[in-house]
């Protein structure tokens, strides 16, 4: 397969972008890109006319995270290009002809992620963007386009915006294109067909007549459009009045097989194929106001926690491939969590920081629900299985409790565990975990906004469904044993696909059509021969010879 | 690939079934299968344990489309075993194992129309079904109970429920099973995470308390709660006192390349890798009333046409599986259309068989919707592109109309396109179509309802959005024979997953996520080494060796 190469790594900063800059002015902003062809994330391909790979989106997704807790004055983002006449070719092609399939797979996953992740600052931080589209605009390039509030194209009798995946590769489009042609933006689907089997793409009115650009402007007039179209995003957004905080490095010490935070430990075991993740409570109590918050800044427990949870889920997905079942246990104090819980969300009814945080646990809490890996939590004497510590064992497959009389567990509810943190597809992972039981959930949401207690024991959680299996000290390890050894036996194929349709029930949204819908189907066509064989679309991109195809259709 | 045998045939009726009888019983009745193992549908397996092949389920799909319409006073119905000790072991392995990629697909597609039909005729028909679980009930076996309203189970302390597929085979349960556990019964999903990976299922009243089933009875019991459950399902529909009519053969002629029905004409270009459909308006008035409508039978345009068009998309999607592309092509007079949409509507307000004609027609156009194969409409001189007929354009992914003065054509509503053939994940065709379009579509729905003609020439059909592209006589034909050429060009796989993710936008249903998110993961694994690599767990199955896997997690 692909070469086997260093780590990746997800943290970074502005002050060591290679293909993206920050230009900030007052109440709006442009991320400037003008990828640098000659620093790929590993050697092997160019990245031409902003094309981009994994290491141009870990920019684009740090700088998204830090417009949000850093420079939260901001109230608009312009996504513009550094180069003449090109936004962006999009994915780049070599690197994904020459990546592994579960390369790929994750590869359009962490995009799918930044993209939500600026629909998410668009919806709920007051931070909207907007894509100025001054040239070719084609793929993953549109698909970010698509991402933004609006998309403004220059109209200057050649730039297009396209998805030219099915008729150029032999492949969908990766980073939600086809969902959000139809599900965001109402293009009609007769008009996405079209779209999406032209590969010159679409351009000037007749883009804007089928919705796929908000506006046009010829290129005399184009920086002006972008400049008013900002303006009037900036100034519909309401303002924050705030000063921001910094995101300090997370700085893990990274072992062969262990990273070590400081709220999160990893540990590998390569034999088994697990990895264990350890995540830890606050040791004191939460800030009392606002002005204690800031001072906090980046160290505040919940920020810090799901911070480094991010880092570790990243790292895990594309280091470990074969890691194929994380363990998740907690340490701590279940009344410290659910009293930072109750202080954040109280704080988040004015303090646009204590919101800030609150959601960036929710989306790294959604980065677990689909990931591609058996989760079980382990529920152990000295656990701190509460609140927004308590949404990662919501999040897992299984849960597993001891149920021992001398050294009980107490899993605990929080205000967070009623709506606050939100699956992708809407609702809570409470509701989610405990199906047709809206009566009692809403008794129980009640009795928690009112500060009164919500912990269960093992046996009491199991009947209520936030334990699926409590076991007594004498048969607790036999069980987990063999749960492991079951899990790590079965098809890693057949688990991520069974994984993915359990996760999710009931309604779906836009992302969880992404997600599910989209990637399934994206993984399938990775996989096939038409994209990916000897003679395959994808393969003969850019050779002189054409595709040959297995004609029969599914 | 696997052996290329006749042509499958579609059509059936109970005096021909090998592996089901219909046993009537005033307003109840008993479906039994008792699947003859030395009868599959073409040579190389055994269909031990009632495991069941597309012969199988065809007679079953056959049984429950004539249990509406010929047996309207039936209102409950058992689906119970005709052998001891075992409901079903499910869809049969070793027919799987060999056959190819495609015909897996196509084949769980059917299945899933058939347990789907099911569940139409329980929300719709008032026809409610009950699986009666007298002992092994694995796999599809399962998944066709969970098609039902209620699973019983017998309790034995062995008889188990049990989903096996991906400790077993390492692919999923194909059926739709995941996503009716969660969605449909209410299973925890952490319960759901269980029983998918007990190999051995789950019993007894643990698997009433995971909602897995219903009820249970010991044995000496089971007879007589299964005939207690019936009537009281019977009971709960409301009767229909009626007699049914008796559907006729359909007798297509058979070519080579071409099928020839009395209402649908198919004629096959191998080259060009195209089929065409044409479907035919009727030739005179609707029926004026429910007794006119029982004299005419299965001779009603209606309920003919759309029976011709289920074969003959069937057949299709079997025994072509090369032909990629589908253009569909009417010919008629549309006023005569429009009024029969009127007068069924009109009728189905008071007359079940009018409402069933009605439901028969959206099952048909639902088959149309998942179907694997790009659907080009052409609007033509002569054509009859009306309320029901132009509902297939509207499932189509574009419409090419030709815009000549001098032989004008013209597309027209009827009642029937404003919500009566709904697409599988809810809303009408035409609001799919023209999406952000809620007032304007209102306003055609109320001039519609009154009477008044809602008819569109090319350009205004164009315009509405009912036409992709109105051509004028110069450009139509080489406009047309350049999508095709340009279509028939793509990857046959990329296309399906474009297709089927710009097919349904917005919101999805149980049944949308069977098709899209489910199928996809399916369609991803049955193409895994994983699963059918030389050492994967499908092709290892019944064999001495264990499979082995390729551990990387995606």
């Amino acid at each position: 397969m692909e070469q086997k190469q260093e780590p990746i790594t997800f943290e970074t900063s502005p002050d060591r972008y290679l293909h993206w800059r920050m230009e900030l002015h007052g109440d709006t902003a442009r991320l400037v890109w003008d990828v640098q062809e000659g620093r790929p994330l590993r050697p092997g391909y160019v990245l031409k006319l902003n094309s981009y790979d994994l290491g141009v989106d870990i920019e684009l997704a740090d700088a998204v995270q830090r417009l949000r807790f850093e420079h939260p004055e901001v109230r608009a983002v312009a996504i513009v290009s550094g180069k003449e006449r090109v936004f962006s070719a999009g994915a780049n092609i070599h690197m994904l002809a020459s990546s592994s399939h579960a390369f790929k797979v994750n590869f359009c996953k962490f995009t799918n992620e930044t993209r939500l992740a600026i629909e998410d600052a668009c919806a709920r931080s007051g931070q909207r963007y907007l894509a100025a589209c001054n040239g070719v605009t084609a793929g993953g390039g549109y698909e970010l386009a698509a991402a933004c509030d609006e998309i403004l194209l220059v109209d200057d009798g050649s730039s297009a915006v396209s998805l030219p995946e099915v008729p150029l590769l032999g492949v969908l489009p990766g980073t939600g294109g086809l969902t959000r042609l139809v599900d965001k933006r109402g293009v009609r689907r007769d008009h996405a067909d079209v779209f999406c089997t032209t590969a010159e793409g679409i351009k000037g009115q007749r883009a804007v007549d089928w919705r796929l650009v908000d506006a046009i402007a010829p290129k005399s007039r184009f920086e002006a459009l972008v400049g008013d179209r900002l303006a009037r995003l900036a100034g519909g957004a309401p303002p924050k009045g705030a000063t921001g905080i910094s995101l300090a490095p997370l700085k893990p010490k990274l072992g062969a097989d262990a990273y070590a935070y400081s709220l999160v430990e990893v540990g590998i075991d390569r034999g088994a194929r697990t990895a264990t993740l350890r995540l830890k409570g606050p040791a004191g109590a939460p800030p009392a106001d606002a002005a204690a918050l800031r001072r906090e800044g980046s160290l505040n427990w919940m920020l810090r926690l799901f911070r480094e949870l991010d880092d570790a889920v990243c790292r895990l997905r594309f280091n470990e491939e074969e890691i194929g079942l994380w363990l998740i246990k907690t340490e701590g104090a279940p009344d410290l969590v659910a009293a930072h819980d109750a202080a954040m969300q109280r704080l988040a009814s004015s303090d646009w920081l204590a919101r800030e945080v609150i959601l960036m646990a929710a989306r790294t809490l959604r980065r677990l629900d689909v990931t591609a890996r058996s989760l079980f939590a382990l529920v152990e004497p000295g656990s701190c299985f509460a609140g927004s510590l308590l949404e990662t064992a919501l999040a897992a497959d299984r849960t597993y409790a001891l149920d021992a009389t001398d050294r009980p567990v107490h899993l605990a509810l929080s205000p967070l565990n009623f709506g606050a943190l939100p699956m992708g597809h809407g609702p809570s992972r409470l509701a989610t975990r405990l199906p047709r039981s809206g009566e009692k959930l809403a008794d129980l949401g009640r009795r928690v906004e009112k500060g009164e207690p919500a912990r269960f024991a093992a046996r009491a959680a199991a009947d209520l469904g936030l334990v699926t299996i409590a076991a007594d000290e004498i048969d607790y390890e036999d069980e987990v044993r063999v749960a492991i050894e079951e899990r790590t036996s079965l098809s890693p194929d057949a688990l991520t696909g069974m994984e993915a349709s359990l996760r999710f029930p009931g309604a779906e949204s836009m992302g969880a059509k992404i997600f599910g819908r989209l990637s399934a189907w994206q993984n399938w066509i990775f996989q096939r021969p038409n994209a990916v064989g000897d003679h395959g679309a994808l393969k003969c991109y850019g050779r002189p010879e054409r595709p040959s195809f297995d004609w029969r259709r599914t």
